[in-house]
């Protein structure tokens, strides 16, 4: 396989954006990738996008982003794997620019959420329609049995999830792009409305508008396009049961453990190599799952290391200095791509107030469902 | 890049087919792919669908096929270019084998289209929203416009269509898993109710379940699997405008050929030497744009082809010997993998009846909306 690198980075702002459309919001994001690299062609395209067809009545994505970037012509694909379809895309990129059948690939996600669709009824078509959606079941349910079974198992606690969301609006404030960008307390999260016992509305990531896309091409050539290309060190995906139900301990997302240990072997890296990571904290305790399920803590740590600053700007590991998911927003299927961004910043030292001082290797994890499908990129600043 | 071949091949019967779920269907095509190639694992799989999110309810199909595979823990994912997403889910599958990441991946298609859904609003969404859809253009209307514009540039006839699908029956009757397999006439398709002028109901492909699946491998491994591996020579996928309106000329489908240059610079080969081929007859005027786009006639000469039996069993270059997508039927995800099994069976000398004599080199193209998409792949027997 090539090495491969990341050589430009594009992203929107996030938020409810109801002067930009899809395809608006698609094309700012790849031009910023293009430009960023000084590349004014590629070779192929893969947009990672959940549900356009559901919420705003598009399929056919890619050939579209290709028609409105004026690359028509250029092979396209879409790529879905729920909220994971962003890192999916980045994944197939990789491979793409892996396999030598290309040099420069566009690696973007998009999601077009404030647009009038039923959000919850079209988020919920990533569970199991048969086994969970038929019953009612939506997703701030699913993470809420997601926490109450990590409760159950380590003494987890509704603080200790609040903690990850104030950190998380701590982060955010800081990033010019993101949805929200105002801290907030304790009392804030512990008093704000019950979504889903014991999730309240600030331990959810919000409904988001936005795209983000990254430019690939061979490690050998990065240096054409930038003085500071970050190298792919690793990809690991993996899925589990799409339904949680059938989890052996839904306390645990296994789906994490497995992507990440594929990607950390891959990368020939271990969990006390990463500085920084971005990862998918769609609801607080998700956050907490993967600060274990990726060895950043011990089983049952999770818990302590939003509270105690291990995860914070800082600490021993930072994650989600973004803001992520929840502060920095959750356009869906931009989501992955928008962590590899952060990342190439951080690695790359040019991420200004919210620089982790000298890191080097950085890790992203973008998960589908309930963990029906986990993806980890693990980036090598060179 | 690795060589990379198919070893095995799974496909469900085609048709209304209201006792399977879309699960179901998915299953059943992965199964036969594995059971065929005597394989009781693999590395990776890539799922071809248009939108069952849309159809069905369901998105993050790929996990659902891992888990009800009894493979969950394998990478997933999703691939969508409209009615091209088979074709492009071949080819994703392909270059991850290329690239050396895996050695054993699925590429699988499937679309449930009867279910209740409104069929042809969900396939509007492969054609532009804005400046289509919003208009009242349906696919038909589309090819309707393609074919008009042919006609017009070329001579071509209601008649010359029309033979197109008498073709697609004769060889249709002769496909078991096909969804019509009874002979029509001239006069049956050039009486039958018009749906979008010039385009009459048997000028249309119908709407289908089903799913189709073939399972991949670097060539030096695929005689651990089969003593009848078909090696893929060559990969070519292309873009154009999304909508119609803005190609240069709408009776030529421009991405075929861009497409079809590519998979055959790739492959080293020329149209001259293909052997049998299934290209995308949605309408019966596309397949005339594709002898004509991949150089199997010359421009102007494909509206002859069917009429004068070039394209028949036992002609020059025998097109669409499954019945193609008007008599084997539509299901849009599902096809372009479908293609693939024809070819498979026909290059392997398998396919009885329906079998080309001595086909050692074919071609499959798979389109996507009014040919804003296309993927062209081409196999040789080993």
């Amino acid at each position: 396989m090539r090495e491969v690198a990341v050589i430009g980075t594009g992203i929107t702002r996030f938020g409810e954006l109801w002067e930009a459309s899809l395809r608006d919001l698609c094309v700012e994001a790849a031009l910023g990738a293009l430009t960023s690299a000084g590349a004014d062609t590629l070779d192929s395209i893969y947009v990672g996008n959940m549900s356009a067809g559901l919420f705003v009545g598009q399929e056919h994505l890619a050939p579209l982003m290709a028609d409105y970037l004026g690359l028509g012509g250029v092979p396209a694909t879409r790529v879905e794997s729920a909220c994971a379809s962003g890192g999916m895309a980045l994944r197939s990129a990789f491979l793409e620019v892996a396999s030598g059948m290309s040099d420069l690939v566009l690696a973007a996600g998009v999601e077009k959420m404030n647009d009038g669709a039923d959000v919850t009824g079209v988020l919920a078509t990533a569970s199991d329609q048969e086994l969970e959606v038929y019953y009612g079941v939506t997703f701030p349910g699913l993470y809420a049995m997601v926490a109450r079974a990590h409760m159950e198992k380590y003494g987890t606690t509704e603080e200790d999830l609040s903690w990850v969301s104030v950190k998380a609006h701590r982060n955010g404030a800081r990033n010019p792009n993101a949805q929200f960008r105002r801290l907030i307390s304790l009392e804030d999260v512990m008093t704000s409305t019950m979504v889903a016992e014991p999730l309240r509305m600030l331990h959810c990531s919000p409904v988001t508008d936005g795209a983000a896309a990254v430019l690939l091409c061979p490690l050998e050539r990065a240096k054409e396009f930038t003085d500071r290309p970050v190298k792919i060190l690793g990809s690991g995906a993996a899925t589990s049961t799409l339904s949680l139900t059938h989890r052996k301990d839904p306390a645990d997302l296994d789906v994490v453990e497995l992507s990440g240990r594929r990607a950390y072997e891959m990368a020939g890296v271990t969990p006390d190599d990463i500085q920084v990571a971005e990862v998918h904290d769609c609801f607080a305790i998700a956050e907490i799952c993967c600060y274990e399920a990726l060895g950043f803590v011990e089983p049952g740590k999770g818990k302590d290391a939003a509270r105690d600053g291990v995860t914070d700007l800082g600490g021993k590991i930072p994650v989600n200095i973004s803001g992520g998911l929840k502060a920095k927003g959750h356009p869906v299927g931009a989501t992955g791509i928008a962590q590899a961004v952060t990342l190439v910043e951080q690695l790359r030292g040019e991420a200004g107030e919210s620089q982790v001082e000298g890191a080097r290797i950085g890790l992203a994890q973008n998960m589908g469902g309930s963990g029906a499908s986990s993806v980890v990129h693990i980036f090598q600043g060179v």
